[in-house]
């Protein structure tokens, strides 16, 4: 996999650990998966290939730092040997794919945390959390800061994962003030790049994929709501970053330049087919009106802020949704 | 029992149920049982006695009616023959109590609620969770109303209590609007009344406890902080409406009579022991400003509202806990 962010190398070439990543065949998952067999650690993938995809890590399975294993987190994992990090990147993140088993993806943020959670206590690793800018819900405040409670309706469609995730973080919490655990807790924020699912159903690779087979752009409600967009490998960076520090409480890890959706469509009409319409539907319910982070505290603690410019991620993405759809058309076209 | 509040028995003498009260032998659970069972209905009374007490329930149990199990609803509860409703009054509920093990308590609120719902599922039965004020956290508004989504701190000390029941609602509503189950969320309020465990922790039980033993009131704060105190028989009444109605969204139950602590620790020392000075002491860490609720929902949906005052619901409360702190001493006296 590219870096591109030349960030330093927080772990010395003496220092090779083993590296659990669940949920590792998703869209962050692969990527940072990538990112900790580049630095020399042996990875441990887990995931039940719900949402993720096999596809992702394909490129990595040659290695043989890197293991796979098919599990799903609700069960307990048990592995011999002994590991040092474990990183909880299992869930599916998009609306309509948690909502496909809502009390799965519920489960899967509170039962699935217990049990890394009892794995790492077993292992002594240290373990991150993948919290979520969705435990702030529909904010009230337009730069969302940690200490910002959210807006989380308990009984509504996106309740699975909101509350789910806000639950997970009290677990975290729990294991590392009582239980002396070195726990982590990153919120992240919207993230994009190459490997994101073309039916994610999330607005970066919706707008990409309908632009690159010509059709209209869905924008819900007026376009106005605004959203703050991360590439892939600032994310990760951040992630490794976290992992590394000392840091208990939750760190906001996103891009807090913010863009309308009708922004992001005028940039990926730009880059595709200016000529292509856009067309609107109503914004689902709970649908938040407006996510920024505030990453005053990932910047002190971390040392880090995203380094890649909406346009250049954007440019790095494209042409791999492009591939990804060109196969799959080769794919249809043998087939029928 | 007692039945203070004599309003109309919603069920009719022809319809005995079989009813499955969690947490049956802790202060609200087995108020609840002495009312079902009242009615003729057939109680199976669950707990795992780590905060209930057997001497609860202890009157109910020559009853035929009356069955104890002792179970701990983290674990899947296995029951022969056919089940009406469940109650899911299971949980320690003072901020002391669930502090103890607050992962446990997660797990009570979770995994418990789980267990139930899947209970209810192959029963087919009706199902209430005793949801909780703690899901509004510290609230920014004076008058809570169900539509207000709560102001919660995932990481911090009352997060595996009230993320924990926020959780726990999430899972109701998944399975009342996915699996139609016929599910039921109530917001309980403060509630004060016999049974309380002299230990409980929370202000009504300590205040009286205090003035009983002729020792200073503790205040938190600077007493400025507001509670509502309902009396237990006007809760049951409104637990026992919810589960009759139809109404599968959360609905707040409590006394809208709001004093602060300054108030109830006159009222209390004016009835016991007017001589006793107060003390205070600081204000622990996310300890709510305020708790109100807005009743207007179950006034319309339930034709409920509460009919005791809190003078008349401390006349009523503080004889219990002469009666039994004077049975400890006993006790004790006997012992030593």
């Amino acid at each position: 996999m590219r870096d591109l962010v030349d960030a330093p190398e927080p772990m010395g070439a003496g220092h090779k650990k083993v590296i659990i990543v669940a949920g590792g065949a998703g869209f962050l998952g692969s990527a940072l998966c990538a990112r900790l067999l580049n630095a020399g650690h042996s990875i441990v993938c887990v995931d039940n290939l719900l949402t993720g995809d096999f596809a992702n890590v394909a490129h990595l399975a040659t290695n043989p730092q890197f293991r796979f294993i098919r599990h799903d987190i609700i069960a307990p994992l048990r592995l011999a040997g002994p590991v040092d990090e474990i990183y909880n990147m299992a869930c599916p993140a998009s609306p309509p794919r948690y909502q496909t088993d809502p009390i799965h993806t519920f489960r899967t943020c509170v039962e699935g945390s217990l049990n890394l959670l009892n794995l790492a206590e077993e292992k002594q690793a240290r373990i991150l959390q993948s919290s979520t800018s969705e435990v702030y819900g529909d904010p009230e405040i337009s730069l969302q800061v940690e200490s910002y409670r959210g807006n989380v309706n308990t009984v509504g469609p996106r309740a699975c994962y909101d509350e789910g995730k806000r639950a997970s973080e009290t677990l975290f919490w729990e294991y590392g003030a009582h239980r002396g655990l070195e726990t982590r807790i990153a919120r992240i924020f919207n993230t994009y790049g190459p490997r994101m699912h073309p039916e994610d159903g999330r607005v970066v690779s919706n707008f990409i994929v309908q632009a690159l087979r010509g059709e209209a752009l869905t924008v819900y409600g007026d376009g106005s709501q605004t959203r703050s967009f991360c590439f892939v490998d600032d994310l990760v960076e951040g992630l490794v970053r976290l992992m590394a520090s000392d840091e208990k409480m939750p760190v906001n890890l996103g891009n807090p330049g913010e863009f309308t959706m009708l922004e992001l469509a005028d940039k990926v009409l730009a880059k595709i087919g200016s000529d292509l319409p856009v067309c609107f539907r109503p914004l689902p319910k709970d649908d938040p009106r407006q996510r920024c982070p505030d990453i005053s505290r990932a910047k002190r603690i971390l040392g880090w802020e995203p380094r890649v410019s909406l346009d250049r991620g954007l440019d790095l993405t494209i042409p791999w949704f492009a591939e990804r759809l060109s196969a799959e058309r080769r794919k249809g076209a043998l087939v029928s």
